[in-house]
């Protein structure tokens, strides 16, 4: 059973993954990866290398675990977090720990073996993102978990692994994370001091500046952030406030196919197929029962997607501070991208 | 000049590194490093290849910059921050922004074309720490400066360049760094609930229970973090408490460079000479004139070093969340540690 522990300076949660552990010596060498050769488990065609699907869009009557899918959610091989059994928080001397229950689902986008979600159709990346919002409202129904994280990792230095085949993870988690955390108390200050939404504000400097503008598609905009950790990070926001990416309607996800299609081609033209990772952050789950810790989201926290692509080491200093250390300018990064033709 | 801006959501600043910019169609490739072959600017009898230095610890009359030395202290050639000018602390509609003034100093830790810090004699690791100290006081009299951060990146995946001369780096901030406040504001809260030090119960917990301990030595213990983030990270803990790195005297000074030494060979043997970092956390300056912000410093924080290896990527869900996920238990690998001979 994987461990979830709390640093008791910080309070920063670490999953500590028994699932996926490796012994101490197998650190020494590179890690393993699956060799090559071996048929794709996420073809069509290749249903039993995977575990059975928790979700998929196909042909109704069609049985399960079979081709003929356009969509497969199947549950991680390697999870670092277990679906069954009680959270269990315990306290050890100063520390404090929980079983690591949670959820870790793949989303596997497409039936055909592409490897760039920029390659995938409009109309198939509006399938992937109407996915989410359904895997996030069922997970939602679980009432052990207080948060859902979409991410994606392509390219092996984004942590990915080495199949080339175009998907995204869900994890679930029994606690809500720091970082999300953070994020929905600074939006929650400037809304007491301002009374307006931080995000709101950023969107309406940004298209009125538009030094750091790449696209606005929609509805939605994509910008280089003013204070970006990284060169050519990409946020996505909707210029229409909301605080859940699980709220937002047909239209609404046509959109944002657009301009995640636009937004990913660029990446992968313009800087030659980079690793990247992206980030959905949606306001926590907000349940009646757990009272209003969070009633305020509604107003003040903005959901957006955040793509980092990984061009440069974080170093010593970023660990040790906090502190980024970003080499090129946003400005830059926008203007670059603005010009690539897609 | 390098800019530092403010992230409007949650606080976080980051450099914008003019200095060291590339192009925008500079990030397509791999980054370009120092050729082989030419010979190592850190050595003996190289000092015309690095910028003049700033301390040295060489025999009385011997001319700077010449050889002789045993340690020396540079700027760094191309520095994240600038040592000249004004903070001019300054806003752009909702953005907040102030010069890249800091600074960025190399201490080139030997003479000799050693790699690995390991190597080095207990001796020389203690004129190192000594001239840690000696350049946070004097980087100390700049009242523009709030922190100083002393760190190591070691191998080519820690963000070192590959030039293979074991060196550190220190680097001062006109801003306190949001992990170390967010360190000294967790061990307040703890201080506040148990009129205790967080790091002083932590230390007789792990010398109690053993599971985690890797080494007890003149004064210091090295644990296995309980919340490890990184497979093999190690905390190395002063037994008396102190919040200021800069405090120790000569004897605590000694023990430092012992169990320096046993930790980074049992890495280095134990693991097969990974990359790591290590971070130094101290208290931030704490100036008469500054007011009493962190008066409580003295009681509730304790300084400590961090120790980083670099076996495992960092992929979005952590990005994602701050949540680490640890593949290795700490117990397992301080176990591993523990066992490693040196």
């Amino acid at each position: 059973m994987p461990e979830l522990r709390k640093d008791p300076i910080i309070g920063r949660w670490v999953i500590i993954a028994t699932e996926r552990a490796r012994k101490p010596d197998q650190f020494t060498g590179p890690e393993k990866e699956p060799l090559g050769g071996e048929p794709c488990p996420f073809c069509e065609g290749n249903e039993s290398k995977t575990p059975p699907e928790i979700y998929s869009l196909r042909p109704k009557f069609t049985p399960r675990n079979t081709p003929g899918w356009e969509l497969r959610v199947v549950p991680s091989i390697a999870p670092f977090l277990r679906i069954e059994g009680e959270l269990d928080r315990r306290g050890k001397g100063i520390y404090d720990m929980m079983n690591g229950i949670g959820a870790h689902e793949i989303v596997v986008e497409t039936n055909q073996h592409i490897d760039n979600m920029s390659d995938l159709s409009e109309a198939q990346i509006l399938k992937v993102i109407s996915c989410y919002i359904d895997r996030i409202g069922d997970l939602e129904k679980d009432s052990r978990f207080k948060y859902v994280l979409v991410f994606k990792n392509h390219g092996v230095e984004s942590g990915a692994g080495k199949v080339k085949h175009s998907r995204s993870q869900l994890i679930a988690t029994p606690v809500n994370p720091k970082r999300v955390k953070e994020e929905l108390s600074g939006a929650r200050a400037y809304y007491d001091f301002h009374e307006r939404c931080a995000f709101c504000d950023m969107i309406k400097q940004e298209m009125s500046s538009k030094d750091r503008l790449i696209a606005d598609i929609d509805g939605y905009i994509a910008v280089a952030p003013f204070a970006s950790r990284f060169p050519f990070e990409v946020w996505i926001l909707p210029k229409k406030h909301s605080p859940d990416f699980t709220s937002i309607d047909m239209a609404s996800r046509m959109g944002l196919s657009s301009i995640m299609k636009v937004v990913l081609s660029k990446l992968k033209i313009g800087l030659n197929d980079p690793p990247y990772n992206y980030v959905i952050h949606t306001a926590p789950f907000r349940r009646q029962s757990k009272g209003n810790y969070w009633k305020s989201v509604d107003n003040d926290f903005h959901w957006h997607i955040e793509i980092m692509p990984r061009l440069t080491r974080v170093a010593g200093f970023e660990w040790g501070t906090g502190f980024y250390i970003c080499p090129l300018a946003p400005e830059e990064a926008a203007k670059f991208l603005r010009e690539v033709k897609v």
